[in-house]
């Protein structure tokens, strides 16, 4: 026998990323990726038509803290070897997002029927990389806790636009006591591809956001009297970008379907 | 002629850290050392007698942040040679303060005429060096450009105590907008031996400090509305625990007047 997962077999924390990708592809694993091969990165994805792969990438290389590219794939190719051994970008995410002319049409469990030598992937770092090393460093985070989706908003801050691909920066918001905050910051400095260190803390007046108690995604997480909001470049900000392009054509992972890597977290540790 | 200044040449930021020294050893500087020799570190100066040395050591050990030890002399030898070249520590700060059972007796100019091979010399590290740094990232700091003393408060948090010495934390407080309180964080934790990174930013309550506009130590500076306080541990900590410690003789740099040292700033990043 492999060490494949069977159909009915579950992945885990302490599985392979591989076996979570394996549970992807034979169908077992159709909802989200959060804790599951929990040593593991896991990435945002975004697949277009190569005609728009050049506009991408300069969106992504002029807004890096929102936008860490963690791997590109050739035109047409499914692998994205950097990013794991016998990656099928098709297949190996629980579930993904068609989008048309800017519009979401269908949330299909594989892609192999819409794939075409046309297309490129890209993978953009995921926060749940420095959440786990704030949490190694013993940093509580209430989401996580309470076992939300972490709280995100739409900001008054402008992404630096390029071809089609522009629009707010969206942010990721966690409260953290000073000291905590002082030290999140110091931990996640350390890992630049999955957005480094925080954009703002403290008012969100100052970046246009109106209530810390109506996300614009996510679930709404309680500020208490001694802690600061801080707020993370999130990964959601391509996908606005996505939509305000109004692409015909595009897929991308569903929210909380993550790409599983190979790549363990603290491999991302730029120091 | 020797590269010695003069009695009567004033050194400037353009000096050598050994001509300030030169110039405080002549009599030719007699006030304070901001802005001298200014690529070059400078340091707090406590002097104890010995009985009292590994104590106030253990208190510097225990509580790095506010006291960072740059160098301890040899028990009654006035040379700092991992410090500087040369230098005399009886006689190479502009002014020095003198304490008789933690009452301020004198304010002299140079402690030749005080010194026994009794006393052992601790040199603690100075926010001159982040705050340097800090500007040179183009962090422009209000009370520099005020021409001001930075803000000093006695915090609600305690220090670890070691033998007499104990008391509350002293800090600064600087006034930054959210991206650069941010990247202070990550330049300051850079200089561990000069305070390293804030011990808090935001509401300053929640260290005991009832009013910004009314420091215990140098002088106030406004927060805009856009900014956060952000505090750091202060070298003013450990003169804080001497005078309550009481020591029968005890002496320290008069406020302002540093011991200039031969490093460089840069050479006190960590990484």
């Amino acid at each position: 026998m492999s060490n494949s997962p069977s159909f009915e077999e579950q992945p885990g924390p302490g599985s392979s990323a591989q076996a979570v990708r394996q549970a992807c592809r034979s169908g077992a694993l159709r909802t989200h990726t959060s804790g599951l091969a929990s040593a593991h990165a896991q990435g945002n994805l975004v697949i277009l038509p190569r005609v728009h792969a050049a506009d991408f990438l300069r969106f992504c290389q002029a807004n890096p803290k929102p936008c860490p590219l963690l791997g590109v794939s050739e035109p047409g190719d499914p692998a994205l070897p950097a990013l794991g051994k016998d990656i099928d970008i098709r297949t190996d995410l629980p579930r993904y997002r068609v989008w048309q002319g800017g519009e979401l049409v269908d949330e299909p469990t594989d892609v192999r029927d819409l794939w075409s030598d046309d297309l490129v992937s890209f993978v953009i770092g995921c926060s749940f990389t420095f959440e786990h090393a704030l949490m190694a460093e013993g940093i509580a985070l209430r989401h996580v806790a309470q076992g939300r989706n972490v709280a995100m908003f739409r900001t008054s801050v402008a992404t630096a636009p390029a071809g089609p691909f522009r629009g707010p920066m969206v942010v990721t918001m966690r409260p953290l006591r000073a000291a905590n905050a002082i030290r999140a910051v110091q931990i996640s400095s350390r890992f630049p591809a999955v957005h480094g260190a925080p954009v703002h803390i403290g008012d969100p007046a100052l970046i246009g956001i109106r209530s810390l108690a109506d996300p614009d995604y996510g679930d709404a997480v309680e500020v208490m009297p001694d802690e600061l909001p801080v707020f993370w470049a999130c990964g959601v900000t391509p996908q606005a970008a996505l939509a305000a392009a109004k692409l015909p054509f595009a897929i991308t992972h569903a929210p909380g379907s993550m790409l599983v890597t190979d790549l363990l977290h603290h491999s991302l540790a730029a120091f």
